[in-house]
Order: structure tokens, then C-alpha cells, then sequence
């Protein structure tokens, strides 16, 4: 089959990759009809992390061509939208609501989804099947939901954004837009989007953003402070994954309130005093996608949500390479690879 | 009025000090009947914060003497107990439930309550009358409620403890061992005590810890691990606030789980991925005594609860250095000092 490769950073190849199997029971084997470019596939891209042949992406939408003897909840024929995290789904800890610390966890970008076809293990655990097959248009929404969607979702879950609420937003990515989306959905009362960009501040109130704030770091902190009383903002969503986003999330959160950090954070450090005195509940990690995949399906299949505004590129898949270089060079911020 | 006061490190004396008075229309002032020596007094005393004359004390009980024209839940003649924040319950941060981070927060360590008397600014919000004048054996109980067992009481809420969880609680001193009887009184279904000091040990099973480790470290949140199927405790309780100890904290708990910690950070970093992967809920900071007062009172005036035990040692105020050196040199896990 043919999938993406990045050979060495810069180097992204499509070329041959050996045709998945099933191998244990409870895998599938699903043939990808949509996969994407996430902004996390830039580090290897630009060699923050190592690349050495390595079989790029983790995000899918596809159709199941075969299950092992245990799988029960998806069928050959299927439409499924798999989470980012391939987890068991019987765990403890899947039990609790956080699939993305399975005790059997592992993760999506290890198989590589940019590619014609995967083996998915533990497919209950980690695939959801749609009503029925979806409509052409409403595969981009359904592909948003595999990382960027429930990762954004999760952000503003952590962060309790909902009614009565007012919510910030530290990132203008997929991932911070789609939590403005989120906390729109969840009811929230007022939403401070951040961002410089003025196709995403439009993307931004599309979604539902309230306010936008153009300030950076104790600025921006300030500036939420500004216009919440003095206090801070009850929900924060960190998007972005730096010192300086991160301590500008927790300086927007009023004592008591609730930060939802989804950004993976590269050299962060934070001092144990400041987290002390900012008295402020603090969740985050890699998003238990499988958790919310039921609702957010319902929700985009009924058109409730419309995600998938966050692809601004569209691309075969053979013309990977030009997508990686759009999203470096910041042209597009998420690119759909068509197969 | 006579006080402690520390001149310089090391240096405690009882001596002279001002008469305290009504100053604004929400000051109370307060005859101290009780007061005792935290574990953060020593941070002073030892040199490792500066000291110069410095008024001590933060925990109290006492009767009113008078009352400012504002001041409507307490009157002259009732029995309180204060919590060591001053703040003026009115805010929407108080009303939040976070009086410990009130926007016209102070802390009653400034005002220094190791003396006969107390200006207690904002007494609304920071005093608690008790239903009548307590029996002399109820005192010690009321005091610990002030900041140890309050601060214990959050670090186990903050923490989630309660039925069904598995608690962890890191640091046997007098918030640590009220932390177990917080989890106790939540109905928590086993308490996991860390201590090596045989009259702690008893003391936390004597609160209702169910085992005890002695390992630290990483060998601490192993111990945990083992005693948890390889998941970690639903509700850990930090309450020492060093990096051994709040690195401990988050290895022990389980993803999705909740960290209450308590213990004053000092000289603390944690590094950003380190928290991300761990996927904790976390909530910190200077405990929000007030309220949880009514409650405490309630428990302690029907004899539910004797936080009081953590008191090892007696002394009148005269003697307050005795106490110091006391607890400097771990003779005493707590000292009261009456007037």
C-alpha cells in the first residue's frame, strides 16, 4: 500500500509500506478514506523530534475491511472515525473516562494513518462506527473529530466551560479553535478567543467566540482580566503548549476556576509556588478522544457542528509532501489528505 | 498586650506589644484564649525566611471583646474560631467557595496571633462563632480547626476523597495526619498513610489510615502503585511541599485521579510534560478554612472528630520558646500555647 514517510526531517515521501494484517483478535484492519496533517507532525518535520523512515499520522476516517474473531462493536463495511489513542476500552482507567491513559495504551501515529490502510488494535476500544455511510460532505467534520475536535473538546470539558461561564482561549490552531467550538456547544457564557490572525479571529466568532483578544503572555492575562472584573476567567483552554502560553493560561484563571491544558508541552517548567498560590483546578494531557467520539458523531450527523471549517488545504494524498509544507511555511493551518 | 515576637532567627521572646483596636467598621477584636505554633513558623525561625521583630501566629480561638458598627454574625462574649486568611466573604471569589483567595485577601500571620489579643480584620468573613461556650476539653479540637485541620480538610476535598476512593496521603505532620481524618470523615474506603515516626503511624491509624508506607520517592509512589493493581490512588493529599514530595504526590496518583496538595511549595518546579502525561486533576493553594468552619465546628461540638490530638505539647505563652525549640528539634508535631 502506499502511505506517507518521512525519511528524514523535511523529507516527506509517499511510497510502498507493507499492507497491514490482522493479527490479534481484537484488531481491525480499515481501509483510510480521509486522513490529515496535524500541527504535532511539524516536529519531526522540522527535526525537533527524530525522524528516520518514519510512517507519519494518526488521524482517520475510513471504512473496516476486516476484524479479528474478539471485535464486537464494528463491522467489515463499517464507517468509523478512530481516536488518536488506540486504547482497550475495559481498563479501569478506559472505564473512569480516560481512554488516553489505557492501561494498554498506545498511540495512533506509531501505525501511521497517512497511508491507504492501518491495523487498528483493540478496535471496540478505540474505533466508533457512524449511523451509516456519511454523505461526501460531512467526512471532512467527521475526520476533525479523530484529534482536533475531541482534543479541543477535551480542553474545555477539563476546563468546565458551560453555562454561565465565562471562557478563554490561549491559541489559535485547530485545537484552540475547535475549544471555542466546544465551549460554544457546552453553553458557555462568554468566549475570549486570542489570536493575531484574522482569518482565524473569523473562523473564531464562527464558532462562537465572543470577544477577541490580540495580547501575548502577562499582556493577554491582563487583558482577560480586564474584562472579567478583575478576577480572571472562570474556564481556560491552553492550545498551544509553551512557557509563555501556559503561563498566560494560568494567570486568566480566577482562584477556583478551571484550566484545560491540551497543548503538549515542550520546556515547559512550572515554579510549585505559582501553582499554589493560583489556586486554580488544573486537568490536561492527551485527549480521551474514544469518550466523546458517540456524542461529537451525533452531533456533527445531525449538523448540529461544523469542525471541519478548520481545513483550509485539501490534498491527494500522493501530494503529501506540498500539504507538510504548506502547514510549515503556515500557509494552511490544517490540511485534509484525500485517498 | 504581650506577644511573640521574633527578634531574629532563633530569637523568640514574649514582650510588650501594642493594644490592638477597632480600626474599620468590619474589625473585630478578639481576646485569644488558645493559639499554637505552625510548622510554617519555623520557616522564620530557621533563617529561611527573613525575620526581623516579627509579630508570630496565625491560628486562634478567643472570645470577642468588640465588634466594628458593621459586623453582624458575631458579637461580644462569643466563643470563635478564625481561619488564618483574612477575607470578607462578599466577593465573587468567596462566594465561590475560595475565601483563601479573596480579592481583599490578607493573612492573619501578618497580624500575628501568638498574643493576647487580635484585631481581626473583615470578622464576617474570617470568624465562626461556636454554638456556646466550649468545655475546656473542646478547645484544642476548635483551635486545630483554624488551619491544620482545615488545610487537611481541603487537601482531602481537592483531592476528592471520598466512598469507594483509595486516598494517598504524602507527609505525616499535623495538616498530613488531618488530611487522614478528612478522608475518613469524606468515607473514603482505604486511607494510605506514608510515615516512619511509630507515634505518627499511630496516630494516622488511630484517624482511620488503613496502611502505612515508609517507602519515599519514587519508591513511595511504587508502594502506592502495588497496593493499587499498577494504577495509582483516586485521591492523592500533598502536604509537605517539597520536590521530593510533590513528585511522590503525582506518581501516585492514578490518570484521571485528583491531587489535593497543601504543603507550601518551596524551591518546586515540575516540569510541563511530566504533568501532561501524568493527567491528573490537580487543585492546590492556602487552604479555604472559612468555609469549611460551620462544618467543622458542627463535627468537632458532637464529639464526631478530636483533631486535637496532633497537640504533643502544652505551654503557656510565656514559654513560646520552648515550644520553637521544640518543634525545631521534632520533639513536638504540634505545639499549643495558652493564655
Amino acid at each position: 500500500m502506499r502511505g506517507v514517510v518521512l525519511h528524514t526531517p523535511g523529507d516527506v515521501r509517499v511510497e510502498d509500506r507493507e499492507d497491514p494484517a490482522i493479527i490479534e483478535a481484537t484488531d481491525a484492519v480499515i481501509r483510510i478514506t480521509s486522513t490529515c496533517i496535524c500541527g504535532s507532525d511539524l516536529w519531526p518535520y522540522r527535526g525537533i523530534e527524530p525522524a528516520d523512515r518514519t510512517p507519519m499520522g494518526h488521524e482517520f476516517v475510513g471504512v473496516v475491511e476486516e476484524v479479528g474473531s474478539e471485535v464486537i462493536t464494528v463491522a467489515p463495511g463499517d464507517f468509523v472515525v478512530g481516536s488518536f489513542v488506540i486504547s482497550d476500552g475495559t481498563c479501569q482507567i478506559c472505564r473512569s473516562g480516560y481512554p488516553s491513559s489505557c492501561v494498554n495504551r498506545s498511540f495512533t501515529g506509531e501505525i501511521g494513518t497517512q497511508a491507504e490502510y492501518a491495523r487498528i488494535p483493540y478496535a471496540d476500544g478505540t474505533l466508533v462506527a457512524t449511523p451509516d455511510q456519511p454523505d461526501a460532505d460531512l467526512v471532512p467534520h467527521l475526520l476533525a473529530a479523530s484529534d482536533v475536535l475531541g482534543t479541543g473538546w477535551f480542553g474545555a470539558v477539563a476546563a468546565q466551560a458551560g453555562p454561565g461561564k465565562t471562557v478563554a482561549v490561549v491559541g489559535d490552531g485547530a485545537v484552540g479553535l475547535l475549544a471555542v467550538l466546544a465551549a460554544r456547544q457546552l453553553g458557555a457564557e462568554r468566549i475570549i478567543a486570542f489570536s493575531r490572525h484574522p482569518e482565524r479571529q473569523a473562523l473564531a466568532r464562527d464558532f462562537g467566540a465572543t470577544d477577541i483578544l490580540t495580547e501575548r503572555g502577562d499582556a493577554g492575562a491582563a487583558a482577560v482580566k480586564e474584562l472579567t472584573s478583575g478576577l480572571g476567567a472562570h474556564s481556560v483552554i491552553e492550545a498551544v503548549g509553551t512557557q509563555e502560553s501556559i503561563t498566560q493560561a494560568i494567570g486568566s484563571t480566577r482562584p477556583g476556576g478551571h484550566l484545560g491544558f491540551v497543548g503538549v508541552s515542550h520546556n515547559v517548567t512550572l515554579p510549585g509556588i505559582d501553582l499554589f498560590f493560583a489556586q486554580i483546578n488544573m486537568l490536561g494531557g492527551p485527549a480521551p478522544v474514544r469518550r466523546f467520539l458517540p456524542d461529537l458523531i451525533h452531533r456533527i450527523w445531525t449538523g448540529t457542528i461544523h469542525p471541519g471549517k478548520v481545513f483550509d488545504l485539501t490534498l491527494p494524498l500522493d501530494n503529501a509532501a506540498d500539504g507538510y509544507r504548506a502547514m510549515d511555511q503556515r500557509r494552511a493551518t490544517k490540511v485534509l489528505l484525500t485517498l
